[in-house]
């Protein structure tokens, strides 16, 4: 498989697979979420049951032949909703959650249900944001820019083993992975960067599979081989990173802001991993597109 | 005086001035450092001092009436350029100290120096940086993305009083001010929050004069109008910020590269702040452009 460049190849890959597969999605009471879900029954990948309020006026215009990939489920109130759908996808209903027009943290409580949740026993749970941009001519992977707020070593292991998971899911058999710091230097002032010394050797003694792996790299020094060759820094990844290891959520939700508000056509995609199911935790500001796309990369770890 | 939301304005603006300013080089043995002083000399607003090693087969070829406004002073090493280009600037013969091609650290340690140093009593360094890019109209200044790692309550005063003396300066009396965090939430789990409230109460107190001044916010809601509107959130800097209050110098150091990689036509200046006089120490990265825009960013400060 030759590596997908683009959320094009990659929902057309996706197109091409026998099988459409089922979302449970949450509160798909605004119009983003329930047109990204009509979009993909629609381009044939996807079957979707609707749990609770759905947007007005849009299920009323639904295509006839699109009818029979549709259900609804009702229900009362976003709790009740959100019980629902992690329970269809608990008992295989459904392969994938989405969540709709729902508080983050209330959909979220159920996923971590111990009863009908979707957590995989001591999995860390951790977020992967994938970016389009026309500066770059490959999918970028962030992990975390949402969830985990300064990751210890054994998230970030975690975070390595889905990223780069995810990276030969799109068919990168030999990530390049970043990891990220405000500059090059190692010091105990930062402990981060003495896990990343940590991370390397673990990466060589081949925890990972083939990747190359370097840090701490300053984002330019990690996506940008003219800043490494002005900087004089020689690096395996060579400034063509793959993954970027964010050193904490706030430089990760300030790289993934940023990237939406200053590149130019720039798209995303987004995901929750360590959970039995995909869950895709869009929030209210994206854009069909980018809920698409969410859906899209969900459906290549069904 | 009506805003400045250019660096050419910046630059028109510092060219009117009836004195020529004196800047005190470090080590001009770069053509970039050195091209962007013989930019400001031929612009008319400065006069150079030359210290150290001059970049080889530049300054043979100057223009004969720009010779007068250019001293060169040698010095056999690092260490000594750094010495005697501070000493310039403590003893009033340079009003700038302007860093060429010698480790930050090096100058740093002269500037901070009791006897011949330029720091001032109790002050805290801090660094600006002053962003222009196509999507904003106007520029937007950052503290703190290269200095201070986890700013305190005290640090984070200190880059009020230097961001909004800086934002007056280039005539924006009324400074809108984003204090940012990756939400919008209160929590105990960041205390960078609860400081922001503190900040906020000290705001609207009247510590910083005439301000606008909310957070914590997240990226979008700091400099989109439409991201605001889209989450539902009001805003006193409405999408709009002058200023970004970084929470750390990771997320800092992670807009400052983004915006370079990503923002087409960007272009920034910066300033180190605390000294008693200016310091321009701009890093090997940079373009000459940059280097002129923090000339004239310092000019405005002398």
């Amino acid at each position: 498989m030759s590596a997908v460049c683009s959320f094009s190849d990659l929902r057309n890959q996706v197109c091409r697979f026998a099988k459409r597969f089922k979302i449970a999605v949450c509160q798909p009471s605004d119009e983003h979420t329930l047109q990204a879900v009509l979009q993909v029954v629609e381009m044939g990948f996807a079957h979707a049951i609707l749990v609770g309020e759905t947007a007005e006026g849009v299920l009323e215009h639904i295509p006839a032949e699109l009818c029979d990939h549709i259900e609804h489920i009702p229900a009362e109130d976003d709790e009740t909703a959100a019980q629902k759908a992690v329970q269809l996808v608990h008992d295989g209903e459904a392969q994938i959650l989405m969540k709709g027009l729902v508080n983050s943290d209330v959909l979220l409580r159920h996923v971590l249900n111990k009863t009908y949740g979707l957590r995989t026993e001591n999995a860390v749970i951790s977020h992967i944001a994938v970016f389009e941009t026309q500066e770059l001519n490959r999918l970028l992977i962030l992990s975390d820019v949402a969830v985990i707020p300064y990751p210890n070593l054994e998230q970030r292991i975690a975070q390595l083993n889905y990223t780069t998971a995810m990276a030969r899911r799109i068919g990168i058999n030999k990530p390049k992975v970043a990891l990220l710091h405000c500059t090059e230097k190692i010091s105990e002032k930062f402990p981060i960067t003495t896990d990343y010394v940590l991370l390397k050797k673990r990466a060589e003694a081949g925890e990972w599979g083939e990747i190359l792996i370097d840090g701490p790299l300053d984002l330019s020094c990690a996506i940008s081989a003219e800043a490494l060759t002005h900087k004089r820094i020689v690096s395996s990844t060579e400034g063509e990173a793959d993954i970027l290891i964010m050193p904490d959520i706030q430089a990760g939700n300030v790289l993934y802001k940023s990237i939406q508000l200053f590149a130019r056509n720039s798209t995303s995609a987004s995901l929750l991993c360590g959970t039995t199911n995909p869950v895709v935790l869009t929030s209210r500001g994206d854009t069909i597109e980018t809920k698409v796309n969410s859906l899209a990369l969900a459906a290549l770890q069904v």
